[in-house]
């Protein structure tokens, strides 16, 4: 599961953390895929959808939001879908939050269009 | 847009604030439902799962989030789908937040159960 | 300070916590308004507005709200400037908060009405 | 380790979930209870202070706090401990916070005094 | 109304969102500026102490917090009432976010400062 | 008793916000560490655990988080209790605020390690 969603990005994260907490991001991993995310009943894109507007709201999430966002379009999500839902944040959590996830949202996009993504 | 997501819950939250503030509610409805919820680019069942999922992760948006949970089950979405979300949630915003939604949740459908929906 | 605030909810709170923590009560009180809020340079009535601000943004401070509510109205607000206030919210934390801050405002509002005040 | 805790307890909220979701509750016994708080490195007593500590600057989560203060005492915190511990929490979280949170460990003592406990 | 508050931020913020979503940044200035922050019924300079309050307290909004300093000082707020503002937010939110937002206001006074204003 | 925390650190914090606002880093000192870390009822290792941990679910105060989890260690907390603090954290709050508080306690040990401490 982890590998539709965001392998590159999983990497990059368990690797920073290797030597001072394995652990956690191996309960990251064991819980939110193995557990919760791997489960029928929610598509996967429904699944990060809802992902990146939970990190939208928690608003000091960024790496993990710039992650989803990638996550996102991953698993088939359009650039145009990602902005609409960030866009419809700002009624619930009001616009700082989701001008801020613009942001990054756009630094992630920036990056593909470097990749020639 | 507001006939299909949730009509008469929308009237009692607009009544209840008539007295004091009708701007507030009419900004509401002209803001989320009018400029935002209405665009093209995300379809309607997919906001409402972001929805839920932003007021799950807002914790203290416990009538919102019964309007919502209502409103998702009214523009298509499932009680399992709902279910699910709120399930996922507790990897991103911890088991309380999962937990105290999901009571919502119960409380919502078993007032369906009873009206015979 | 505490007197043209809201003598008679502090007088509440503060006996509803006298048995289990004197203490607590007491800080808010000797920090709260002896430090900070009696300092020159930001008149009172701008504090009020300032912490009616503060307390709809957290969202999960309601009886804290219901008194700095009422602590504004004590020190020169009106009502229309406590219902502007709260609309305003909306722009910077959403509507959740700032429509569940206005039900506290309009009980407030109904509870002084009735006292015929 | 949940028998240690705060069985009784965990058995309400089990109980009030089993219809709905019964695997939310059960992957917060099995991942907050088997995988991480029954790990060695930290004691027991520290881990319910910790737990007691993130519920009050959660804010939004009180059956959960009234869970783990019951569940601190539990495990051999003192009634003078939970009262400091949410005293420190003013300091890095505000007063509305910490003055909810001892009304929350109020309750308790007072159920518990009741009891005869 | 923008010009007064903060045209400068404004443009910067527009310009840096401009490719991906103009009209997230549209809607902040035609329902922010236009439907609430022009209303009658709170003067301005009160609408931006009640701001700053409000990005204080919401902690992650940096660029916003900044944004809205420098506006406050547009308006006719002085350096003095910011900080006694921003301390006064210690008691209801803690110091962190206190802390946090006083380094955000010295950076925007020392700007200016060096800008000789 | 700040002596025994982390006095590098804090007057690292107060000569940043000497020039701007004296007074709110004095009182931090005199409220937090004068009038409730000095209390008795709770040790000093039990009060920095609930401080870890109060500043992991905040999120929005890693100057903070690092100061205290330096501060945790110099009161004798070991490395090992606070990494198994932070994964605890992750129960309450979620995955984002656990893994980005455990890369602020990587920052701070790899900082130690480089001064041979």
């Amino acid at each position: 599961m982890i590998e539709q969603v965001n392998q590159a990005g999983y990497e990059r994260s368990r690797d920073s953390l290797r030597d001072i907490s394995p652990d956690l991001m191996r309960f990251a991993i064991e819980f939110g895929y193995g557990d919760v995310l791997s489960r029928p009943g929610l598509d996967i894109k429904l699944r990060q959808i809802a992902t990146v507007a939970a990190l939208t709201v928690l608003g000091d999430a960024q790496p993990q939001l710039k992650f989803h966002i990638q996550g996102a379009l991953n698993v088939g999500c359009t650039r145009q879908e990602i902005i609409e839902l960030i866009t419809q944040m700002s009624v619930y959590a009001g616009f700082p939050k989701a001008i801020n996830a613009m942001v990054v949202a756009r630094d992630v996009f920036q990056e593909l269009d470097v990749q020639g993504n």
